[in-house]
């Protein structure tokens, strides 16, 4: 059989699916693409067994055809081309003939049946019995993957951890993600729903989603273990993660009075520097707190280097002096995007809270950042 | 002792410095810099021990000191900071305290003793007996190392090889780079000198000055070990490659009859589609010529895999067929920079010489590439 498909049209649709491709896996098979041609559409999936992609095509083609072909090569091939009709066969003895006008270029292929199955939404491959379905918007799934994800766990001890919690609440839909370490939770009242579920979508999944999402709507159907995004021209399918999700809600500290207000730009900067200096194993820095200065400081004992700035802020609490991992203070100031922030406060031994100073309309962000000890 | 710096003219002064500074090297002094205040000048040098750069900065200090200071973590302190006054006291004990309006850095330092000498040109570290002196414009210079470097040997088997030969003859001075696989041979009739001598670059000094050059003119003083460049702001002194460059002028073929005239970007084109499809050790492509075809074909037998493309071109000579690695091709499509060019050619074991269809005025450039031997 032989179809016909424009270039770069083709170039697009496949590096929308390329994404899912694993860059280095023991089962080869999954380094491929694989593309059925069905009544005038060309789909292509790709997975790595825990997400799945897949997009179409509308195109001209006498019959129905499926194959596996090499992601890679093709997904270049195509690209190295200019906008050109790009004639394709799907020749027996596992050969596909590439042609344009100047060049020609054969791959092999291997059959479908040898891709492994690829979960279909609703279909009959996954357990229809509590399949709920939400539609959201694009850009504010995106805001919630841009606050939390960075603070998801990349311990493979912690499954649980290694995605970012869904969970569906009266008030809306509540983001939550940890490591241990830190731990953002963000609640959207935007979103409206009839779901009383909770869900952890694996790491993977969002942040491939957030490459694809833009401000169209989302649709999204939940199984007991699977979940489709649905886009415009897109849908993606991720394993849901099957733990159940550390009870977050027992670490956030109901009484830190201690209120510092300060601008996270110049707390930012400070901390970026003092990363020059904080020992490369504890990365500490410390935080002193007293009437309106904070100074912030820390020191690498093993090359000799030490550093220390003041920054103006406004602090209701009694003096204090607080340590903390730099990396862990900087990943937070990156993504919380306010021009102001309050950090809630309480001893040097209890986690603090960082919140934006005006939250934003429909968002209840919050931030969570445990100390670590101090020698001195 | 101490003195004032504005924050953002050392750190572009630095910024010159820091591409002599080796990332990783036995020798850890060599992480450093070193830092000379004579005069009111500030001096910052770094080496590598083959490559040195130099620079300087009028200062207020109130003596004179030398000292030396760990490379990057200055760098990175000092770019980290906004434009401000930079006060920097140079303490007893090895440490240096430098102090803005809002934070206070102790760095350690060590004795300018340790530091590796840095020859000067001309001074009496360095023979002055055969100093010769010529004066290039920059710009000429990096139009050399952009067509010339790409070629140099990265083999450390062939010590010779691993640099740019310049050789000043009477038509003006030649630059010459080869890996054994292909040379590019370059004449700028347009530099006048009195000088006899040739000399080898290495790799390392050419890659640095690359960055540096601007179109003002550059002062080189060459003498029988080293080798300085003196840029408006910058100097950068380098030893010579203390080799016999090998005879490069009984490889270039003089009887190529057969003359093929083909578009340079019609050509890249093909060979960057046909790298996707030669097999991975030999990379072999391969042109066919006849008439006014050029059919470039490869393939790739391990993963089943082929591809040709037929370019339009004028040849004035038999049928040929010829096979090249398809990385040197791109590599000399990629540097050539002219939009036809000319491939003389005489037998499919024979240099094949690729010139520019137009040599530019006071310009005389040539590469050669070997082919690589067809099965069939």
């Amino acid at each position: 059989m032989e179809f016909k498909v424009n270039s770069k049209e083709f170039e697009r649709l496949l590096t929308k699916i390329i994404p899912a491709v694993p860059s280095r896996t023991p089962m080869q098979i999954l380094e491929n693409f694989l593309i059925e041609i069905k009544d005038g559409q060309l789909t292509v999936f790709a997975t790595d067994l825990e997400i799945s992609l897949k997009s179409s095509l509308n195109i001209v083609a006498d019959s129905n055809a499926s194959f596996v072909v090499p992601a890679k090569l093709l997904y270049d091939v195509v690209r190295s081309l200019g906008e050109t009709t790009l004639n394709i066969k799907v020749e027996e003895k596992g050969k596909l003939q590439l042609t344009t006008d100047s060049g020609e270029y054969s791959l092999s292929y291997l059959d479908s049946s040898d891709f492994p199955e690829i979960p279909s939404f609703p279909g009959d491959t996954v357990d229809q019995e509590d399949l709920k379905e939400i539609s959201i918007n694009g850009e504010e799934l995106n805001t919630a993957f841009l606050y939390t994800s960075f603070a998801m766990s990349k311990e493979e001890m912690r499954p649980a951890m290694m995605g970012t919690l869904f969970e569906f609440i009266e008030e809306g839909l509540r983001f939550v993600a940890t490591d241990g370490h830190r731990l953002v939770n963000m609640l959207n009242t935007n979103i409206k729903h009839e779901i009383t579920e909770q869900y952890i979508i694996p790491e993977r999944a969002i942040s491939v989603l957030h490459k694809v999402l833009d401000e169209k709507d989302v649709k999204i159907y939940l199984s007991k273990s699977h979940v489709s995004f649905v886009l415009s021209d897109i849908e993606l399918i991720t394993r849901l993660i099957g733990q159940r999700y550390p009870d977050y809600k027992t670490v956030i500290p109901m009484e830190n009075e201690f209120l510092l207000h300060v601008k996270t730009k110049d707390l930012h900067n400070a901390v970026k520097r003092m990363m020059l200096f904080s020992t490369s194993n504890t990365r500490r820095v410390k935080f002193s707190i007293d009437g309106d200065n904070l100074e912030i400081s820390a020191e690498d004992l093993d090359i000799g280097a030490s550093g220390k700035e003041s920054i103006h802020c406004t602090y209701e609490g009694d003096p204090l002096t607080i340590g903390f991992n730099s990396a862990y203070v900087n990943d937070i100031l990156s993504h919380i995007r306010a021009e102001e922030i309050i950090l809630k406060l309480h001893s040097p031994t209890k986690a603090v809270i960082v919140e934006p100073k005006d939250n934003k309309d429909n968002l209840d962000l919050m931030m969570l950042l445990m100390p670590v000890r101090l020698n001195n």
